[in-house]
């Protein structure tokens, strides 16, 4: 019979059961409904609702069930549905009246209300731990990487010469913004929702804040119907997730472009690549590509939880049942696109010789002779329009820039000048962009001391 | 070493291992992975490829390591990847160096494309036929309430008296077009991709068409670079299954309304329904919230996939792999969700009494009357504005149409005479609606023999 | 010719202008563009790249645009394809030479993310403040129904009774967090773009902190290559929306349940709702329906924009132009729903009797009862279980558990005394849940109390 | 007054009837709207239940209205909230007390369902033709390049030699599976609703086959309720234009890839080109891009109307208003996207120079190393990895296969001969996969056979 079977006059079916039961994968959680459950039966303890002998009959028993569960000698049931339900089960079977008392003065939906919280609580620190062990892999190769000449492209064409380092760093900026987002979602997260009960709270002597306390939580949530059906921090996060993604497909992206034949900045390291059944040989990016792939689950998970969502009258309703799958998929998904991607970029070998080559051709430096001719005089609107009739000049006879006589420059503009030469050299388009910001050693160094900096608060955050 | 790891000088790292790895997965398609090795290792030696002997030998090995795995004898490992590769070394394990001559020919790209076309086309037609079933029930109990009158809505609020009938025939339609749907999808999986090899085609003088018969294809498919690409066949049959789940879900957010106090249309039965952990009063239709919660992840998994393919060059990348999983997430939940919804639907009472009474509150006749104004000569859009008004004065006595006198409907319109109460008797509104696809009995009774018709077609199809 | 055109030998075909031009929707901007490119202007001037008169010369040029816009007196043209150039060749129309200078040091690539910015940190604050509103429309209407009794519900089926005031501030809470992750969101609007050129930086000695405080930044973005290619912000927005339409939807799912005849718990105002073409009786709820339906479309544009930036390459890539159809339509969306919510709310007329009706039945105080038990000693597992079969056994008699003879109750267990009618009177049920976050009056005040704090600091930062 | 309002007492609010009116987009659909009308009229004439001069009177009306429509004449008007309503209100003030009697039999729910299938299906007609224009083009340039060798790759590395041909060729693929899924799409939308009223059917004894036949279609709906309330058709296109969004990104991911310094395999025209407002020298393949960002929009889209439709009760609910933006838009963006791709690609110069030297690079002949061992007698996983090794060897030394002494070739097995340089020669490779399907010039001269025969026949159906 099942722990709420009093009021019906038939059994569920078997095929309902199997559909119902949510044990398959929310047993994941059973450390999380045990603390909580210890955390419950302590303070109706202290409350008198139970008592003390009783409270401590439980904690062991929860806790050998947790040690046998964790031991593989435990076996889950569907017929009693999830986590919540086989918990108390066993309990009820090892201590057995006592076992009982434990749900006094809750619900199944507070219950797992408190289990995700805490599970996602833990799983965001871990995911913050990751994120910034992968932006100091890429402060690390930035710091490396400072004088190293790369085209910078827009529409994946070449546009201006950039520094590596500087490429490196605008991911980092990326992940700062990915890691101060999670921040802002775990505070949101970091509610305690027992004593919501069902729906309407607990007509008994409960001590919420005694269970806040013991579960190192920040706040009591503040309306019991919306802490029962409210999933809205599974949501923030898993936004969070895919806007990470976002990120990490743009890095694959780049990883796979380079490590092409056709542009060869990157190899990556063997340890990180793999090989074709047919073809002997391939050496393919496929840590990258899985990644760039896994994109669209993280979206996909979100475009679940919130279709689940939509339009769901309150207070609890098992459609929500819904939201853990997606949400397991997505942290899980992170966790191992962030742990592969630091060892992958640390072991990669950036080929800063062909970076160079490349950034030296395409009329890479075509806008600093557009600058050049501004600080002459000329407006820059125009000096644009005659550059660019230079670089159409220069394609049809396969120069560069660097090629054309003084007096091939003088032909389009007498403004132009020996010193243009030295404006245009690759070396100089790099170093003037100096502004905060800017592509300039002078810049990047900037920027590394303040990744520096954001990095030993990070640590002190994590470590306080 | 891996099988491909000729070109490597170190190996792969553990956790890459582990992040590349599909077989956690895609072992579930080990029956069609032995399939197309069967029918390819035949083909070669019909073509002298390999030997006769060696294609017998290959055969039984290949039977008995799908028996071994069947029979839990086998375990799959990490290191070799995928299905694929564990098959093979498993078959070199066991028949030595002809076993490695079955990937003559063939690359892991053609092979999982015809791996997950097997898969799909025979899941396909179990989603067919369990589409049949539920259409089925649909149709049995629109037989029981042709003359079941109960009020039809729009907005929800109530509009016109509809029968039961009528009512669960729409989702018959629903489904019937999702069946037909399906069976479009399932003509363009019905392509044999192997022989594509990794992109190219082979250059052995293998014989498609044979392994295409063996195999029971319509088609080969037609360009070896998409045919190694194309996942096509899985987007289509995820959108299908979206569409499915639309329906799904409206049908179960109307059993979900009429199961609660207000509207009681439906008593779901004990075997489809369960309780709460704290509330002894409570029973929920929780598979019909399940199902509606469900379309959430069937959503998803096509917006996964769909996302996954976006922007990929020709032609297999990494990325790819990630096809499989929400492929098999929605392949399984759409057949859980059909098998669930017969048997809850079958087993559940409608409350007949219930719908009665709701159809004759509301005003569900008044458009009747206003129609009734036109047989009359006034012009629909004054009789429409003149019943308007009646309703007005209705609602502010609390009465009904029926209710009013002849008097006091003359005072609206002289056009209005003792006839009128036949007119909006329910009975009557509902018989009146007897063209093709209306709600009258007449109408629901053609429509029941075209439900037939369908049936015993659909019925000889899936038979022959 | 093109702005610029100088490199080409061909010019754009009128079909490619057409698809490639955003004149069509960005010119909404042209506000933003035209306040950045003062605030641009005066720097240069400040910095002596150009002459103080020329600078005055480009922002009067510059106002009279924007008047001229605004009094429709200027016609965008396709031929230069968005705002920028167009307000660009109108200035050179209207100044002659020295408008070419204006885009010295300047791309359109850190232009239009500066636009951007700053139309969405102004459009935040006005969604902010109808948050605002919204939130305060339900204080306002929880303060009336602190003592307003109506069914809660779980899975639909009536739970246990709730007050309405705790019900409505249940959406006061979801409302809460949309409005703190929108501030956290425009947290990371906050960062000035310009200076970061075409995605190098500038080689221009511009002064990047005298723009920033000039259009009253927060902050300079910290990376040129990241700056002119990241759309977090538009995507961290575009989540804070779906979410809060997740709840906006759950919202008008349950005006449209309470509006039915069968619920009845609520009556729109005629001014908030709509008839029916055909059906002279129908007053349809449509302003909660195209709310929830509009759900629908903020998800789409979410998914849209994640899906566009999957995978772009740094930096700037044109399919970025895909994000402006879909943000401005979420803001609209966003705002309408907002605006139209709160005058629908407050001109609802809630029917007290029916929701008291309602909570009335169903058993809503079953729990109770098994409390009851507890505190008499039994279990709560056996209590449930208990109180189960009570409920069964009225179920069969059509009885309410206040129906019940004491004798009868002692039939099922003996604990049960005189005291029990007492604690199973609805408004018993509700008021000992007293807890923090409960539904009893007490815990609504102090609930209100918090609420109106909120709303006070919310005010006074809104205020500045 | 509203058109509905006699029931109501009170005038709808300026911003309800702002936020209610579909009519700023639905107006779009006027020209189908008015030819349903006329269609609907001319039968209540056919079957007295107007007269045939009343008749006559509504459909000069009703034309004259559509005249003055596209002469700009007539300004619609939010109050009369959509197309329907407005053109009604039109008729009634031109032609008086008749046009009041066009909504006889008829609701806006089967209006509107009617409009939408008018709509798609004529639209559907035109992207279809798009689609074959577009497949022409593929089919046009594929001839062109039979012989023109490039590098086949998977995971973006080199793979196998192909020819550009049959890589053109996998895209026409791609697309007639796009033209067959619209073709069975249009199936589904060929079922005429009018007849099914607001929900049950109508009362009057109309006819709804003469309506089919005078407006064109194939069958009639054959559920009243789920007439009004299916939206299928419209997913289904959605679905279909997601998936040819998916081939159109992967083709302009390449043709983005292709136009890069590094590949230099394409040189968009000047014409389908543009430029940086900054940088003199760029030239961007905007359309490509654009495409390929406009994949968001299309799914976006799909997602937006499968959330709206999720869980909606029957029949029509406000909810499905939402329908027509994203079909719009979709719709608009299919047409955009097929009608520029044509003419780009068409204009585009493949180099085909840079492609063979691609091609010749990379190793793209170890497969045929490989295969030519098996063909000597070693089994092909060893082979493979044989030639793995060599491959290695050879990249130590930057050498090709081709440069490999003999001696150095039998160092790594002695089975390897003097004829191993006639079989791993680029063209060889390329001729040898002469299977249906592959990428041998007389496999791509099947090919094209088939394309011709095809765009034959999508000729005489579309003709026809």
């Amino acid at each position: 019979m099942k722990l709420w079977g009093g009021r019906f006059s038939k059994k569920t079916a078997e095929m309902a059961d199997d559909f119902n039961a949510s044990i398959s994968f929310d047993s994941r959680l059973y450390r999380q409904d045990i603390q909580g459950s210890i955390a419950h039966a302590r303070m109706l303890a202290l409350q008198g609702i139970i008592l003390p002998v009783e409270a401590e009959e439980i904690v062991r028993g929860l806790l050998s069930i947790q040690e046998d569960i964790e031991a593989g000698k435990l076996e889950f049931s569907v017929t009693a549905e999830d986590v919540h339900m086989n918990i108390e089960t066993f309990l009820i079977q090892r201590i057995g009246e006592t076992g009982k008392k434990l749900h006094t003065a809750r619900s199944r939906n507070d219950q797992v209300a408190l289990d995700i919280r805490l599970y996602l609580r833990s799983e965001a620190e871990i995911i913050s731990g990751l994120l910034i062990e992968l932006m100091t892999a890429l402060r690390d190769l930035a710091h490396e990487h400072v004088d190293t000449v790369m085209p910078g492209y827009t529409h994946l064409q070449k546009a201006q010469p950039i520094s590596l380092a500087h490429h490196l760093l605008a991911y980092f900026e990326m992940l700062r913004r990915d890691w101060e987002r999670l921040k802002d979602a775990v505070k949101r997260m970091d509610y305690m929702p027992l004593g919501s009960g069902a729906l309407a709270g607990s007509g008994f002597p409960i001590d919420r804040e005694v269970v806040r306390q013991e579960l190192g939580f920040e706040h009591l949530t503040r309306n019991s119907l919306d802490a029962v059906s409210d999933r809205d921090f599974v949501l923030e996060f898993m936004s969070f997730g895919a806007i990470l993604m976002v990120h990490l497909s743009r890095l694959s992206e780049e990883i796979i472009l380079w490590a092409t034949d056709e542009f060869g900045f990157i190899e990556l390291d063997d340890a990180f690549s793999t090989g074709s059944s047919i073809m002997p040989q391939k050496k393919n990016p496929d840590m990258a590509e899985l990644v760039r792939g896994k994109t669209g689950r993280v979206y996909g998970n979100l475009m679940s939880l919130l279709t689940t969502m939509k339009g769901l009258p309150l207070a609890y309703n098992k459609d929500m049942q819904e939201d853990k799958e997606p949400l397991f998929d997505s942290v899980d998904t992170l966790k191992k696109c962030l742990a592969i991607y630091t060892p992958m970029l640390r072991s990669a070998r950036f080929n800063v010789d062909r970076m160079y080559r490349g950034a030296a051709r395409g009329f890479t430096n075509a806008t600093d002779l557009a600058d050049y001719l501004v600080t002459k005089g000329m407006a820059f609107r125009d000096s644009h329009s005659v550059v660019g009739q230079i670089v159409a000049w220069c394609l049809e006879r396969e120069k560069s820039l660097e090629e054309m006589t003084l007096a091939e420059f003088r032909g389009f503009s007498p403004l132009i000048d020996q010193d243009i030469y030295g404006e245009i050299k690759l070396k100089a388009c790099v170093e003037k962009r100096s502004l905060y910001g800017g592509t300039a050693p002078e810049a990047i160094k900037q920027a590394l001391e303040e990744a520096d900096h954001f990095l030993q608060k990070a640590a002190a955050i994590i470590a306080g």
